[in-house]
């Protein structure tokens, strides 16, 4: 049974401020709590129906397990479906990662689902880094880690001071704008920094200045945008078809 | 502002038993109603702040507006942010389209946010028929219009019984699978149905069936699949370079 405390943290958790306080997130539904067994994610406790422990016995061994029914989840999830387990999580602490490989940086992505998103399909890229301007949406927001599906145990985010970070990085910046070279023509280099802005601002001055080459999706029809997320991963399919 | 029975409308428009009855359906927010003025839609009533409807006017002078104020229309509305516009509007009726040009085939795609999504995307690659099957999301889904974005006005989506529609279809069929050929090794056809499946199932055999080419998203690291909608943009990207 969740106790009236542990009720209380997983609430408060739901907030940033208490999450950074308690240096504590939420991972919840199955699928996702059952990616932190292949993660170096230092679990806290798990909070699980009876039949989620017993399937998974064998993983959960090493944790904290404490037994509550579907009902009490969902009451003490802040999502509305999948809450057949819920996990808290320590927020790791790694350093800023160095400007190496291929890499993604965000500016101004403020929405959760967007940047869970962006970090699934950056996983299916192999992308290991995302280097997110500050008031991009909070990583470990319990609907970003419900939208990356599993793929947050794989990918690091890491919020900073972005032109900053762009300033010292030795590498090309491909900035994606409404205008600029077509993505099918773009010779990509295998290592660089792909800069993607917010659908409503685009990549404001202080981090466009540092773009080295300005790409853009070629459009066929109508629409006059695409979703920050959507057109994320097909730029990395793009310069991935080059550098596999 | 808004009579009693507008409201008892609008709210009932929420419902896809009540927009079938009606043969109505509700365009919400700025941008989405603002996109109305191009299309062929046959809008019954706007009803706006009187910002919008000022701002508007030249536009808004052959429709049957009610100024209401935001509170009001927050109210009215299903969706919880942009609701500066709401818009009843009548659901076209259209031809089965014929199979030709490049299209998309939806086999049990059953969320309208990822309907919506896909709407949008092909628009953006000009595609104008988009064929569901019987058990995809509604297309008239508040939340189905909300994420096309305004694409709702340019892609036309039908539902029907699927597999009869493939089965009579002369063309190629590309079904995205987890395991075919790779699309940046596939060689597209100009004209061909993209057929995708639900991610919880995939395709289903009575669609499956008629696949002519099964293809797939290469994947570079730990991801185990992609939402249905980046997917849906990630081929036709692929297949538009190709026949642009």
């Amino acid at each position: 049974m969740i106790s009236k405390n542990q009720l209380k943290l997983l609430r408060a958790l739901g907030q940033k401020k208490q999450r950074k306080a308690h240096s504590l997130f939420l991972v919840q539904g199955e699928k996702n709590v059952l990616e932190l067994f292949n993660s170096d994610l230092v679990v806290k406790n798990v909070f699980a129906t009876a039949d989620f422990l017993s399937e998974n016995h064998a993983s959960l061994i090493e944790f904290d397990c404490v037994e509550a029914s579907l009902d009490d989840l969902t009451k003490a999830s802040t999502l509305v479906s999948n809450n057949a387990a819920i996990a808290v999580v320590e927020i790791p602490t790694f350093e800023l990662p160095e400007a190496t490989g291929l890499m993604i940086a965000l500016d101004g992505v403020s929405d959760p689902g967007n940047l869970g998103t962006i970090i699934r399909v950056a996983d299916w890229y192999g992308i290991k880094h995302i280097v997110a301007s500050s008031d991009c949406a909070d990583p470990y927001n319990p609907k970003t880690i419900s939208a990356t599906m599993g793929s947050f145990g794989r990918v690091h985010v890491s919020q900073t001071d972005l032109p900053a970070y762009l300033e010292q990085a030795n590498l090309p910046v491909y900035g994606a704008f409404l205008e600029g070279e077509s993505v099918h023509k773009t010779e990509f280099t295998a290592n660089g920094i792909l800069l993607m802005g917010s659908e409503s601002h685009g990549i404001r001055e202080h981090a466009a200045k540092y773009v080295t080459d300005k790409i853009t999706i070629p459009a066929f029809g109508g629409a006059e945008s695409l979703n920050v997320a959507m057109a994320t991963g097909i730029i990395l399919d793009n310069m991935r078809r080059q550098h596999s």
